[in-house]
């Protein structure tokens, strides 16, 4: 019974015993090599251990960092790479000691269970993107009745990256400012957490294009554009927090200015440089420059029935499996309002 | 009546009634433009209004900052500018309305009172490299009996930015480990307050030279040269916090791999230009970088007393104000352990 608890031990995780084979046929799309072309693949699962789901994907998000791992962007991806790490679906099979499940129930099951690395017994994880997937019980979160399935997937991700640290940081108490930079998958997810929170949400942007759709239909309080000296001089100094979604390298200075003294820029999107922090802003402000990543398995419960209560879920366009390489590329142009879902379910077809 | 109070109105900061006469005739040390060249200096100080004290100089310490304002590196420079916020004196004369002091007292005045800014009425405030100040009684502080005057002095600033945001960040509590970066006059006292809390220190410098220093003199219980990879990967993720006291450009991977996830990297040192920082291990650890100027009025008085109760002051090298042009010199190499001290009442001839 191969089993993955938090228990594991780290020294296994890296071992040359790649890959093993396993008795449960799985079937997916992967990428191969950083061209990021992705094409079907046939692959195994292990057996559902006593403590495991299995789990039928029935949609699964495309996050930005599948990209940036599918293109070994980061330097850590293991190919092939099955990525997706935002996964509802509805369970088939499950362990002996399997307290929380039965067969039918609907889950999520996000980034914790990991698309990119291995198990305890040194065998490649695979993600989402792919029929289906076994996971200890612990990593699958109950799905809320009145959640979609479709439109509430990428909250696996997108929506607790944004969730947690509003949390964190304390900028979930009504009435607070709250910036938001940059309106992508992330970005648009982050206003809908901080409007229900009861914020005044100011979403940054590099254009002008997207107040419209910022403020009417996201219901942000008030938009500014980045490159815009006067408006974002006028707004210095005026915001409790700022969830900082852009994952390219991007000028930090206007942003730490916008701050309040002792608040947070928060970074939730990860540029693959270095970015450039200016340190007397910062020291005469006690402001900080933090990162936050995903949340960790506790929350995402609590995140998920927050969101089924608030009405909270993800603008999606939903695709077929073989749409994904131009999904991809049209991901990298920002050209999707905002999230893709893939409806494995009925589009994943065994070759 | 001029008074300095809390509530001065910030827009008649910047006015073009400079410079003003005032009734006291003052005598100190200034820098006239950016040679920062110090030469003597006559000029008048505020009459002693119903709420200041004027207080006799009798030491003041040399703060990197009052080089980089010498030099205007940080374009915030109102020439002439006589620097000076590490003072120690004596009360000589007191407002009507003030209740706190009597002549004779010993106060110690730091960078709250400001010899970078303007007074309400638009004059330029002159710092503590001269014979007298006044202040508002708000802004003086109650010298402890058993803290030097001399080597007290530098805790006004270098003191009051370690220990505010060791307190500020929960690293006040026993037995956390806290590294200090940089051993000049901010990190030694950094150094001492981090000791005093009880937590254990790790000093990372980058010169091997400062260990028997670090280790034996000032009570460090470890010591990291950061250019010995082996040594800082072996201490990665080892520390609840550190107080990065360095004001030139530095690498800050390093430093935010030697964090436990959550905590901060504190820059208390202002490196003229942005740094370099990567966003990734941020955000998988939950990290920040985080500045921290002079703590708040409030928190020095408690700073100082807890300063005597531990035995904790600057190591310091008493000049005369003569001297000062010299020391400069030496500060800009860092040739001092580790603060110059001016024995201002002692040395300040009237030419």
């Amino acid at each position: 019974m191969i089993t993955m608890s938090q228990e594991f031990d780290q020294s296994k995780l890296y071992t040359n015993h790649y890959p093993l084979e396993h008795p449960v046929k799985a079937f997916g799309w992967a990428v191969r090599d950083p061209s990021a072309h992705f094409s079907p693949f046939n692959f195994s699962r292990r057996a559902t251990g006593g403590r495991d789901v299995q789990v039928k994907v029935l949609y699964c998000g495309i996050c930005h960092s599948d990209l940036h791992m599918a293109k070994n962007e980061w330097g850590l991806t293991q190919f092939p790479i099955v990525p997706g790490h935002e996964i509802t679906g509805m369970i088939i099979e499950f362990g002996s000691k399997v307290e929380k499940f039965k067969v039918g129930d609907k889950v999520g099951v996000g980034g914790m269970v990991g698309s990119i690395s291995r198990y305890t017994d040194g065998t490649v994880t695979y993600g989402g993107y792919s029929d289906k997937i076994v996971a200890d019980e612990h990593f699958a979160i109950r799905w809320p009745e009145n959640l979609p399935l479709d439109a509430g997937a990428p909250l696996l991700c997108a929506g607790i990256t944004s969730y947690s640290p509003l949390k964190y940081y304390g900028l979930d108490k009504p009435g607070l400012n709250i910036g938001v930079v940059g309106l992508g998958g992330l970005g648009h997810v982050a206003v809908k957490f901080a409007k229900a929170f009861g914020s005044k949400v100011t979403v940054i942007s590099t254009s002008i294009n997207k107040k419209q759709e910022a403020t009417e239909r996201l219901g942000a309080d008030s938009f500014l554009v980045s490159h815009d000296q006067e408006a974002m001089e006028a707004a210095a100094g005026t915001l409790d927090g700022i969830i900082d979604t852009v994952s390219v390298a991007h000028p930090l200075l206007p942003l730490v200015n916008l701050l309040k003294p002792h608040s947070h820029l928060i970074m939730v999107g990860a540029a693959e440089k270095p970015l450039e922090v200016p340190m007397l802003p910062l020291i005469f402000g006690r402001k900080s420059i933090s990162g936050s990543g995903i949340g960790g398995i506790k929350e995402t419960p609590e995140m998920v029935d927050f969101a089924a209560k608030n009405n909270v879920s993800a603008d999606i366009e939903i695709i077929s499996m073989d749409y994904i390489n131009t999904a991809m590329k049209r991901l990298k142009k920002s050209d999707v309002k905002y999230r893709f879902v893939i409806d494995v379910a009925n589009s994943l077809k065994v070759e």
